[in-house]
């Protein structure tokens, strides 16, 4: 089934210990959309300026994701500037600018209104909400968010959580949602505030889930129940930036692309979301994802199985 | 078959969030020896001072374990005092007197002779090797270290790396070790210093163990081969402190009850110690681990399946 998600489609200037580059194709809607592209057909709703060309629409277009619903607008696309110098698992920002995202009003395609997931990407929660509230008859919405709308933007950011089934986000913003640093306490309060699911991502160390009473994935009743999906030790982390959004993609997709949501489902989708985000991290910004196969997909797979299970 | 471990047998005073104590039963060696003794015959070479009384005895007696070579000397056991009051995943060291574990000399008893494995728990590695260099007939030698001798007793710390089968240590003492930031070349660095085998702990996102190609634990050529064992979602760390001794000895412990040694036994092995590590954090000091049964140490270990296994 097809998923719509609203988020950034930016450009990026980075800089790791592997090297830099400029402006180059990036935003969460786009290593997100690239990731669940190789699982099911996916829908883009984003803003971008006069920068945005034939060029990268074929980037979309190699991947069959419609972009009927990124708009154009006079002036340039939202930027970022950040470097991983010290510390490969935490972004350092130097530069922001929102461009033609200040002032975007999120419209749906009416072709995409058979939707039935849903994925609203890290943006104003104002903006996520304002997509919720238009597709109201979806199947499944999960959600990402950060630090600074956890901070700044807290009583819209609890309107959005109310209408997630699944929110994926990072340690500290689990901790700093609940103002709790027990990772287990934490979980309970973000469940407490809406979403079934709860995905807490740990950068290198893997992905741990978390679960409600009624959430569809739960599947016991023991008291320490969670999953927890691992990363793969990487010989060099080319480039950190979207893999979060990688991982986010390839677990959605992989949930969208599924006849029936059941728990063996989900630990899969939490396996699939591990393997994009460890392809995302060995080639600067998109290039990993762009020249992926379903084939490498799938033998990552296995590895991560071999990595894990006992037997 | 019979382990033999050396290593400190001392006190804690330790504060937590949860609490605090004081001069309580710890060391590294204790905690190793009370897990390892839920799978096998444990033998322990220490020494200690006229505080070590009926008390303190009787622990290791409650779980048949060998004390035969737990010398005693004139003076205080091994004392240490610390606290997690800002992060629980390291200790912040206030106070370590060495006591009467300054002028140790280890001497093997004659009953300890037919052990067939042999953990040199954290200590000067000059020590290490000493009891290393008196058993040089044991089938498995499995070890552990610090930042400490790491850092100031280098060459001493090499002499005892290439005498192991199996390094435990963390994240940080890897890559200091190896002087890499990247967990997977900073193992291939370890790993080319003696070890067949290194096991990073990870604290609360559990441990990885890389293998060289002699490795009896290592099963398959892909190059990314690893294995990696979750740590438990925990909701009250009561006290860390001893978790990863926990680990070793669960993991050496289960090891050592096995007939053979494969690539299976090796990755339940891990699982036993993450299973132990769990354990050992509930409560403060040993207090859980002596108190723990078999039988819930095979309820936990089916508790971590569920947590990582697809299906």
């Amino acid at each position: 089934m097809a998923i719509t998600v609203v988020g950034s489609v930016a450009y990026d200037s980075v800089e790791t210990p592997s090297g830099r580059y400029d402006r180059e194709l990036a935003g969460a809607a786009t290593y997100f959309s690239l990731a669940a592209s190789f699982f099911t057909d996916v829908r883009v709703i984003a803003v971008v300026g006069d920068d945005f060309g034939p060029e990268q629409e074929a980037v979309f277009h190699a991947r069959h994701i419609d972009i009927t619903g990124i708009e154009r607008a006079p002036g340039k696309s939202f930027f970022w500037e950040g470097s991983y110098l010290d510390n490969l698992n935490e972004a350092k920002t130097h530069n922001t600018e929102l461009n033609v995202f200040a002032s975007f009003e999120p419209k749906i395609p009416d072709s995409y209104r058979d939707s039935q997931f849903l994925f609203l990407a890290n943006i104003d929660p104002v903006l996520q909400r304002r997509v919720r509230e238009q597709m109201p008859d979806v199947k499944l919405v999960a959600g990402d968010t950060m630090n600074y709308w956890i901070k700044d933007h807290r009583p819209a950011l609890l309107e959005v959580l109310k209408g997630l089934d699944i929110l994926l986000i990072n340690d500290t913003e689990a901790r700093m949602i609940a103002g709790n640093n027990n990772l287990v306490q934490a979980a309970r309060g973000v469940l407490s505030l809406g979403p079934e699911t709860l995905i807490v991502k740990h950068g290198e160390y893997g992905a741990t889930a978390f679960f409600s009473e009624q959430s569809f994935s739960k599947e016991s009743q023991s008291p320490h129940h969670a999953f927890r999906a691992p990363a793969l030790p990487l010989e060099e982390v080319v480039d950190p930036t979207g893999a979060g959004d990688s991982f986010a993609g390839g677990f959605f997709g992989y949930l969208a692309s599924q006849p029936e949501l059941t728990p063996a489902v989900f630990r899969r989708a939490m396996f699939y979301g591990s393997v994009l985000g460890s392809y995302a991290c060995e080639r600067f910004g998109t290039e990993r994802l762009q020249q992926l196969t379903r084939k490498e997909i799938d033998e990552r797979f296995l590895v991560f199985r071999e990595l894990t299970h006992l037997d």
